[in-house]
């Protein structure tokens, strides 16, 4: 699978695409393992594109009404995060009916093992016993989504390797076929680090995590942060320091702690010297508020103009359509369609 | 399932749909087992749409520029067989975005365990081995194309039957989750007689056939018509008798010679009387030559202006959309992506 350094290869120009489903207000771990990273990527490629991809959403079944507020929420998280709709295409997938458009050409690429290997598809479709087909084919949709825009980098986590290499298999396949017209996208891996569950430690924060102390909302307030940070499962150590493998709960504090305030683990670490746990709690429930506060603020201000909100996002399906229509054209007359 | 006797529910208004692959021009039994039944259904019913569904197509592989003129082939096709562009809409249906943006919501109400079911699957899958996403599927995608224009009534044949049911399932499911929008669309079961391989009278006249003698195109030469039927192959008994049973090869040509004559099978083995298999032949060849000369030269005359066919395709999309535009904003509305 091909990989690309982050920042070597943005100066040579490229397209940056990735995707968040609208779960509504992100948490901490969306915030430092996806978001944080997305705004600098802002000031690295020339070309960037974000989408809300709520046609991915539905493989799961979602209250309509719910899923149209948790759009609007996760518009306004991305702008209070940083997304800056002058400098990236913000949009919601549902809006650029060429994504469904280039899934279904790409579906006819695709052959039917190849879906049933991918390890998504065995997880959730045991969940739910028999999942959907929109659930069984979605990586493909993602892959129309890079490839719509001819996007050249994708910001990957781990567990979207497999998906990204369909898609690197897709333009080369539709290559092949048709004559050169897609960059085979090259993955992003970002080098920040994974927030865990602060009452469970050895698993990643959530949203769907049942227990309420688990998972810190971007838009907790000072008090519920200061609560889950001090409530957040450590050890019988009372010194700091940093070892995921045999303290994992006191690990993931300084992992938030050095992230927060923008450091290395070695310094948040000597930061903590002389602190024992309980006050280590409270410097990092500080870096934590502090780094959160002007986030929650404003998205409560976006929150508050949804018709705002709706036209950020109406401009940006628009100017995504710009580029995916041309591309779109393409692929049809090579196709033969037209 | 629901079923629908054609004339009898004409008289109530509703709309129907039904779809063509542009596999270039129609042989005979495309002609009397699907469109000659298309032609009528335009004065039966006050909305009708056809479309040539090339998203359908490309299931299979496609060679690019033998699509593309096939495309054409079949519009130039249906309409010198009598398809009104006044009176129904006919349109491709890769250049009205919504279909495969319906698609991929019903998708997501399809289970997958659903489709492995579908007869089509299990057969072409086969042949191919493993077949592609996009044959796994279309099922969903042809559900989409009826569902789309809120449809009420699909002309299909027996092997249609279960993508039918699919269709009103999805209906169903729809309405049930998002509340009442589709109307379940009835199957129209015309009563035209299937047309067979005239090598080979146990199969189905099919575009496919290796033997070129077995087929009839709607654009065959009077003599090849001819010597099409001359070589039709029959039995030993001379005498003109219907008994598709023991008698598969003459009683073919006895369906050809009343469908093309547009009289009861009785009526054709009486015109026969006192003819052996011989001078049978001569008289269906000059039946078939009658009906078919003007659809022939018509085909001639708009395939040699391409701009034309393509005008009147687009044209048909436009009102397509038309129709379909409002019907996916409220589907979109009750699904919570705006």
């Amino acid at each position: 699978m091909r990989l690309a350094c982050q920042l070597e290869e943005s100066a040579g120009g490229g397209r940056v695409f990735s995707g968040i489903q609208p779960t509504g207000v992100p948490h901490l771990g969306n915030y430092l393992g996806a978001l944080e990273n997305w705004v600098s990527l802002q000031s690295q490629f020339p070309s960037v594109l974000y989408s809300i991809v709520d046609l991915h959403s539905i493989t799961q079944p979602q209250d309509p009404a719910l899923l149209r507020s948790n759009i609007l929420d996760m518009a306004a998280s991305l702008l209070a995060c940083g997304i800056d709709p002058e400098r990236a295409i913000l949009f919601q997938q549902s809006q650029v009916s060429e994504h469904a458009e280039l899934s279904w050409i790409l579906g006819c690429l695709t052959t039917m093992p190849r879906l049933r290997h991918l390890p998504q598809w065995k997880m959730k479709s045991k969940q739910k016993k028999d999942g959907s087909v929109g659930l069984f084919t979605y990586p493909v949709l993602q892959a129309a989504d890079i490839l719509l825009y001819k996007s050249t980098h994708v910001p990957v986590g781990e567990d979207q390797v497999q998906h990204l290499e369909l898609a690197q298999d897709l333009a080369r396949i539709f290559n092949n076929h048709y004559g050169d017209l897609f960059p085979e996208p090259a993955a992003l891996l970002s080098c920040t680090r994974k927030v865990k569950s602060l009452r469970d430690p050895s698993a990643k924060m959530s949203k769907s995590d049942p227990h309420t102390m688990a998972t810190i909302s971007i838009t907790d307030s000072p008090d519920d942060i200061a609560l889950k940070v001090r409530r957040a499962v450590t050890d019988f150590t009372s010194e700091v320091t940093f070892d995921p493998e045999a303290r994992p709960g006191v690990s993931n504090l300084v992992t938030i702690h050095a992230a927060m305030a923008r450091m290395g683990v070695e310094e948040a670490v000597a930061q903590a010297a002389g602190l024992d746990t309980g006050a280590y709690k409270r410097l990092v429930t500080e870096v934590v508020i502090q780094r959160m506060t002007p986030i929650r603020e404003e998205i409560q201000r976006l929150r508050a103009d949804p018709e705002h909100l709706e036209e950020v996002l109406s401009q940006g399906s628009c100017r995504a359509r710009e580029l995916a229509a041309p591309v779109l054209r393409e692929v049809r007359q090579r196709v033969g369609f037209s």
